[in-house]
């Protein structure tokens, strides 16, 4: 059953009898329905009747309901006012543009704005690399999206992803100290996508796509990637196998096997699988079969594949195997599924080898229940922040951007997606390295400088 | 002759004796190569020398040279660093983004990041609506150019025109209060422009379309106008035209004339001049005649005319003027001019109608030394910071935008510029009034409120 959490926290204005023992039977009330309280505070008192400020976890609305129905039906209390903190976190957006160089008088301006900046134009524009140093490029990265494949919810349009963007440059922001900014584009076309995302690059130092459908992603970010000076990561692929890879280079430790030896059964050929595949090969993997909903790809089976499907299907699955993804487990090392919840009986894991690693990272429900997976497996990791060894694309982006401006590199290579990897493998030393602890979690401050760390170094080799 | 400012301001480290006479010996020298400075500070002191940074306003370049060379002239003078203050303050860009919702824990993550922002995310996309409330779209302007049209600069393309379009959104944040976001477009192609803007309208509340060159700005205005649901500024139009009536509005009380009686010569017609007819136009002129490079436009010549240009031709000019800018100053009121330096000798204003107002907007160099032109008109007026009267859109764009966001209305009509520079110009009360000060600074606090409570009561009055 779904837990209270956070992301539904209710927050209650309520009348109440002036008395210790009527806050203390809201309370109660609301720990009855199987609320979490997360606090209580006298707003203000009028009389005999005090206004009271409750905060709780709920599950979902239909808990809501129930909690706010429950404590109106104490006697003496009226409930004045339901609001909901996720909402209430939204209310005028998360971000705001604020001046670096602010102007409070003639001679600011006359440097900021006109005349002044007209000199600071014209060296721009007879060098045009200074804009690197000149303007807000050097620390800027565009967050695009046409909204066609967001979290969970699918297709729900560019305005709708907005709250997703502006979380993403929040961390950016938070994270790495990157300045990053929503591009939600009312348009699905590629080709439109391509063009605007070139035609809009001379105030970035770098472009991130985010929750554009595959395949049309992949074909975004290669023409970008070619046609644009700045670097271009898709943070579905890129981001994802860079902290998956993260993840098993510790896992493998703690279960004392070799990349090279392990088989990997790969639920989920979509943009994120297909990252996932290439930086697990490039890093030494040899066996690693990939899962679409019609079973195994393979290189005998290709016809009608897209080409990114079809490069799958010809470079893994080196023993040809047929069959079902509960049929590939038979003998597996690791488990890897970026593909949808409950596909799995925790059950169904008993036929992996010994000393199992299972990344179940659907969201918001994974593969397969993480609890019960692991009576089967020696290392579970999610994507979720509710179980242990939460795989967060969170601990690649801040950092990976804040070395690529730093450094200037424009290529996202896979040595710049290993090199970021280890970065994030190397945080948990082995006195913190456990089965519950392969990776580190969202707010370790040391990973952002351990990635652009990781990053700067490879500069320095080239 | 240019006067030194503090667009030319250098900082200059310095290695001099340590002795008070030599620390004013470096003043006095500064001094007579004409420069003004600004501070004297000693940095560090190193047994027998002394570490001074200056700061002087210069006129150029080359006096700035002449002033390193004279200070190392002086005897046991080093001159260790010279930086450029407006350059400084351009490092690094002149805008951050900055969390209105900051993410300190897993509670705040899970609110305003995965996974609760996907109920926002499905609120957003159930009811469009939402989008205002739920994100930064109420708050947040695009200020879009292609550079073409920069300033006095010209088409010197997107990276160069960035400074500009950085420095307009931190003066929509420090007046108005408005996040507005530099879109500087690498395509000059009108489709193209319509398209892009189009495309990232879902995360803005209004579009500043700016130093895009005439006519195909008008045309690009007319059609996102027509195709967005957001309004659609045109500062180089709607901006000038807004503060230049709140000017003339004073100026003919000043000179105690009507708007509906004066003889109007308006010299450019290009976007502003095309924008500075039609609502003086609007607010009861009805003697206006334009002047380009070729003279007067009338109505008998519009063979050739783009529609703007034919536009003007067609409907300005009742008394059919023919001939150049200086036969039709003869017996004119006013001058406006948006057009380019040093057109005009003051002595040529010597035939207007006594009282006459002269505006003389190019920049930097006005149309008419201002000084010079003070000697034959009542009022004058430029867009220049350094003489008294500056005609300056920073008036119009941060006040306009708020009472925009705030209200919602979306329509850039006549009435609403109208309101907006009733607003300005009502600011300076009968007591201020004088042909010095016909015009609120950039700086008076009163300005921006004062314009979006004019776009406030028109849309209460709706």
């Amino acid at each position: 059953m779904v837990q209270p959490s956070p992301s539904y926290t209710v927050a209650l204005r309520l009348e109440v009898p002036a008395s210790q023992k009527s806050v203390a039977r809201l309370v109660d009330t609301a720990t009855v329905t199987g609320a979490i309280v997360n606090g209580v505070d006298v707003a203000d008192a009028d009389g005999d009747r005090l206004i009271v400020d409750l905060t709780a976890d709920t599950r979902d609305s239909a808990h809501r309901a129930a909690l706010v129905t429950a404590l109106e039906e104490i006697d003496g209390v009226k409930v004045r006012h339901v609001g909901d903190s996720t909402f209430l976190a939204h209310v005028g957006g998360k971000l705001e543009i604020a001046p670096r160089t602010p102007i409070h008088n003639r001679r600011d301006l006359a440097r900021v704005y006109t005349p002044g900046v007209a000199r600071v134009c014209k060296a721009i524009h007879d060098h045009p690399e200074r804009a690197r140093q000149l303007t807000i490029k050097k620390n800027t990265v565009a967050v695009v999206t046409d909204g066609t494949a967001v979290l969970g919810l699918g297709d729900i349009g560019p305005a709708a992803a907005m709250p997703v963007m502006e979380g993403k440059a929040v961390l950016f922001k938070q994270f790495g100290g990157v300045d990053a900014w929503p591009v939600a584009l009312d348009t699905t076309d590629p080709e439109e996508i391509i063009a605007i995302v070139k035609a809009i690059a001379p105030a970035y130092g770098g472009i991130n796509l985010e929750d554009i459908a595959a395949p049309k992603c992949f074909d975004i970010e290669a023409r970008l990637r070619e046609e644009l000076d700045i670097p271009v990561f898709h943070d579905d692929q890129h981001g994802t196998a860079i902290v998956t890879l993260a993840a098993l280079i510790n896992a493998l430790k703690v279960v004392g096997k070799s990349i090279e030896e392990v088989r990997i059964v790969l639920s989920g050929v979509g943009a994120a699988g297909n990252a996932i595949a290439k930086l697990l090969m490039a890093h030494g993997a040899t066996d690693i079969v990939g899962y679409g909903r019609d079973g195994a790809l393979s290189a005998e089976h290709t016809d009608g594949m897209n080409s990114h499907r079809k490069w799958l299907a010809e470079n893994t699955n080196p023993r040809r195997v047929t069959g079902s993804l509960k049929e590939g487990l038979v003998g597996a090392d690791v488990f890897i599924g970026v593909s949808s919840g409950n596909l799995l009986e925790p059950a169904d894991l008993s036929v992996m080898a010994p000393d199992a690693i299972v990344f179940a990272m659907a969201n918001p429900t994974p593969e397969v229940d993480p609890i019960g997976a692991a009576d089967y497996a020696a290392v579970v990791a999610t994507g979720r922040s509710d179980f242990p060894n939460q795989i967060n694309n969170v601990l690649a982006f801040p950092g990976l951007f804040r070395g690529l401006l730093d450094t200037g590199i424009t290529d996202i290579s896979v040595e710049l997606l290993r090199a970021a990897a280890t970065g994030i493998a190397g945080v948990i030393d082995a006195g913190e390295l456990s089965p519950v602890h392969i990776i580190p979690n969202a707010f370790d401050t040391r990973v952002a400088d351990a990635v652009a760390s990781a990053v700067r170094r490879l500069a320095e080799a080239v």
